[in-house]
């Protein structure tokens, strides 16, 4: 895989009712915010218009950033059937977004991204938003309002360790651009049996 | 709101395995097949590329048929937190595709389609698809192949039933676009936060 001099990576946090989301820009081994934000759903309406809220919003952020990549914070376990299914059709309409640019896409847990950057793997949302703060050079003034934006800047800082650094020997991402590229036949075999009257 | 004499409803059964869809079209109260199939996912790759599959081919069922509405058979509950967190994703990428084409989405839980088609919200996959044939006149040859995609025409089916017919005086469904035009000041109303540097 080629090498750009420079990667943007989107660290998005989807939930049903707040999604963070962080642009951080990586050249060589430094990193840098590019942008962080939330977006609040909670006065979005119905389920629908959240999740065409989260898909519009994670296009917009996708064309305006350009990231090379996107990492997403999923957690694997959640309180009952009713709020996965929340999150994951959440997940999937800011996926669909990603897919939609062809941009690869990884995720990780939620622990992973606390051990990543603070070493200890049930690190509370503070201490990760104050490891983060002080990594990135983010001015205490901006922190309250954006720890809800923390998680994602989180994600897309974990993505930069595993995978951003030129030296790091760590497989490529798994990414859909990627994948598509490198298995050819598995696209092409379209499956749909249709009848059309 | 407008009726047309002419209404195009897609019905989706969203999986992680294999998603169904059927097209029927209404002309005051007949209602016929436009088409039918099945996505075979299981050989699709990984989860990237089957949710890949899943928004590219409803784009293009969108694109090809033009539907008014789209009906989703969404079960509301499911084995474990695992499998509705999946299912959750397969359901968000297909959603992403209707609002990407501003569609309407109405969803529908299987006991009710069962319910509306067969009079027995507990009836087998095969009366649900015996009922669909005889009332949608759909060749016994094709019924086989297609069992997979009786369910998704179920749902459009149960759809016209519940909002198809002029006559009815159901309330309209809960459009994305129709939401969005009454509601502009919850569309407008941007609840971003971003810094940029």
């Amino acid at each position: 895989m080629e090498e750009k001099a420079e990667k943007i990576i989107l660290g998005i946090d989807p939930g049903t009712n707040v999604m963070g989301y962080g642009v951080i820009k990586v050249e060589g081994t430094k990193a840098s915010v590019v942008a962080m934000g939330v977006i609040d759903l909670r006065k979005a309406g119905d389920m629908y218009l959240k999740l065409g809220h989260i898909f519009q919003r994670v296009n917009g952020i996708i064309d305006g950033y350009l990231p090379d990549e996107m990492a997403i914070e999923a957690p694997f376990f959640g309180k009952n059937v009713q709020s996965m299914l929340k999150l994951g059709r959440a997940q999937g309409v800011a996926i669909a977004a990603a897919i939609n640019h062809s941009v690869p896409i990884t995720e990780y847990a939620p622990m992973k991204i606390k051990m990543a950057i603070t070493g200890n793997g049930t690190a509370s949302k503070e201490q990760v938003a104050g490891m983060l703060q002080r990594i990135l050079h983010i001015s205490p003034d901006d922190m309250p309002r954006f720890l809800d934006a923390t998680d994602a800047l989180g994600a897309a800082y974990c993505h930069y360790l595993q995978m951003g650094r030129p030296e790091s020997s760590a497989a490529g991402p798994k990414t859909w651009k990627a994948y598509v590229s490198g298995n050819p036949d598995k696209v092409s075999k379209r499956k749909t049996k249709a009848v059309e009257n």
